[in-house]
């Protein structure tokens, strides 16, 4: 036992070095666009992705279950509620997580065949994920739940008019190196997950000069194209997607420890470790610290569902919020506390990155490889930060949360069940 | 004499109070560019502007001797050194001081006839300032007193090419508003002297419409400007030239103590008082801390002017450095350090900004107003963020400086022989 312990230990250490070399490599690149029925392999034209680990389809509720039958609306799958949900119960319509597809969502994290998305590469691994395009500034977000016949046009707008002219952009730079724009984020004060204002403005900065190429032959789509990006928050999606194209080239090392997704479906929070594969930990959903916008209070928040914190899961976000002390504004939080939640993230995880770094400590790198082990033993978990969405639909805030640790504890059984056992 | 003193610190009083008000107030918008021997009231054609308060032309030396000289020469006052000298000793070329014509000298602060310049309009006030343009990413610089045909043909191409075509966007835009953008800027670790990678950024994407419509007819000179603007230290002349034009609004307010400009010349250091006016109060030149780039040492090290310190007197720089902690890379420091610097601006300072606003403090003003009888009785100078020039010219580094407090004490000095004696 003590030798197998030991060898165990050995075999861990090994596999965390592995995938702590995979993520200090990464280079993350925008390399094109396109539709998801084309371009997510083994999507299939019935399919709908959504946040989280799998549900029952009985058991997706408020948000994230209407927003899973809009999209059964918008991809013409069935007319009406009614019709969605017996094409679901009766198989016709298949419902799959995100990231079980390369894909990764943003709170509902709806992808039906004919969406657009980023393409996204890790040039050391050649691995590619999808991520769809932030909505704008409408309210009626797919995203938060919300459908009408503005949403619809807005989908259609974003594949038929930013697509074109974005995709050709991206094409005629060569792909956008997004670890360039991630590092120098970070010293402008975004940690990439509730905070995406500097990498925004540098990913539309660097596609300017292919922008005024299209300029040429579509002047009105470059300039609606152009209206578009001014956004604060475009960049997030592509954040996600390079943090899930690093996460699935360790999403199964033998015997690593380190967690290689977080994600919140309306019931559930859920992580995954890179040696137990594919199996999801599930807790409860947690209880966050959140500032609401004005006119809203603590009954009018729900859950439905959220993959946005894969970006924690790689070192971003919350283990960077020190980096963003302009968050208090949005999401709440003094500069101490926000600082002091940075500070912890480093004594659950087994390492730092060599390029991306935090001006306020020193340029120490952002704490990476979340190692299952140390969250117990410290008794620490993730911080989190959030979007809040209404329970009827729509963003009503922004906030902070710590991972649940049950689903740590279940992972490290498993991982012990095993590991020790085999 | 004590009715007097009351009386006189009523009027002080009521004085700052004014000037307060009108920092508070300021709106500097970014409204034309132009041609000095144009747009700038009472520059003659044989005149040259340099930085600082001004000096016999005998006691000129190193970088910003040379700068003058070769001012004259680009702009054909002179064919060679010792032309340009005879005609400055003689009177037919005349030497001034920058900021006795509305501009304000970056480094040796050159200003002939035939130059380009942004102008900038306190939309509070209706004053304006002038600031000529970042010469880009080339090493001689005439700003750092280096003159070669390079020189002069980068200054062409920013008159012939870049103003074009970023004045009709400027004019077609309506008029940038650069208090959003250094408001936005603060939030994203810039402090606006030093450091102004994110409001540059700001700019160009600002600019981006009306430079799309330029495209048009002006594929090739577009392009060239939009290359132009790929830098992080263009917004550096509308930060000073939006500084200047706020303190052209007090530089004579009876009674106030509050200082108007702070200067550099190659041989002193230098302030005005808004109740004392154009009077300069001299002191010799500080020692900073400064880090230099690879391959320099101290012995390097010249001044050869500046008085982009400017945006220190009115509360931006090193009055908000702990916004930008990431200038630890260039200037050095730590972030204890810069914190502390920057908290102990609020002890020599009579208010707080009501839209600039620093994250780490959660949102605290920056501090405005430097009073010389706060200076002199705490003991604490302004503290600037400065680049650093070689001796024979160009950057080879950047730093911090405490102003010396030798002029402060000649200005209370002067303070008080005006107000007490009167």
């Amino acid at each position: 036992m003590s030798n197998l312990l030991t060898n165990i230990i050995e075999i861990r250490n090994h596999a965390n070095e592995q995938v702590i070399d995979k993520i200090k490599q990464s280079r993350p690149t925008l390399v094109d666009m396109g539709i998801v029925g084309e371009e997510v392999p083994n999507f299939k034209k019935n399919m709908i992705l959504t946040s989280g680990a799998p549900l029952p389809w009985n058991e997706y509720e408020g948000g994230q279950r209407n927003a899973i039958i809009f999209g059964a609306i918008f991809e013409g799958l069935a007319n009406n509620e009614k019709e969605a949900d017996e094409k679901i119960r009766s198989g016709e319509i298949i419902i799959k997580p995100c990231q079980d597809y390369n894909c990764i969502g943003s709170v509902t994290g709806i992808y039906t065949a004919s969406m657009p998305v980023f393409i996204v590469e890790d040039e050391n691994t050649g691995i590619r994920s999808f991520c769809n395009l932030y909505e704008g500034e409408i309210h009626e977000k797919l995203t938060y739940g919300l459908y009408t016949q503005k949403t619809k046009e807005n989908i259609i707008f974003l594949r038929d008019t930013v697509m074109p002219v974005l995709k050709n952009a991206i094409k005629a730079s060569g792909g956008l190196d997004l670890r360039e724009i991630i590092r120098r984020a970070i010293n402008m004060g975004d940690e990439l997950h509730s905070r995406n204002t500097a990498a925004s403005l540098l990913l539309t900065r660097q596609l300017m000069y292919y922008l005024l190429e299209q300029y040429k032959n579509k002047p009105k789509e470059t300039m609606e194209t152009l209206r578009y990006l001014e956004n604060d928050y475009n960049f997030l999606r592509l954040s996600m997607a390079a943090c899930k194209a690093l996460s699935d080239s360790f999403k199964y090392i033998k015997g690593s420890s380190i967690v290689t997704a977080m994600a919140f479906s309306c019931k559930e929070f859920s992580i995954r470790v890179s040696g137990t594969g594919e199996q999801w930990f599930r807790a409860p959903l947690p209880k966050g610290q959140v500032k609401l916008f004005k006119g809203y209070n603590e009954e009018d928040v729900a859950w439905m569902g959220g993959e946005s914190s894969i970006t924690e899961t790689m070192g971003l976000g919350g283990f960077v919020q020190a980096a963003a002390l302009t968050l208090q504004d949005y999401s709440g939080g003094t500069p101490e506390k926000m600082i002091n939640n940075n500070e912890r993230m480093y004594e659950i995880t087994l390492d730092e990155h060599p390029i991306y770094k935090i001006p306020i400590f020193q340029f120490r790198g952002i704490p990476i490889g979340i190692d299952i082990f140390k969250v117990i033993e410290k008794g620490i978990t993730p911080v989190i930060n959030m979007g809040v969405a209404h329970r009827e639909g729509g963003q009503i805030g922004a906030g902070v949360v710590n991972a649940p640790i049950e689903c740590f504890q279940q992972a490290v059984e498993a991982y012990n069940e095993k590991y020790l056992k085999s």
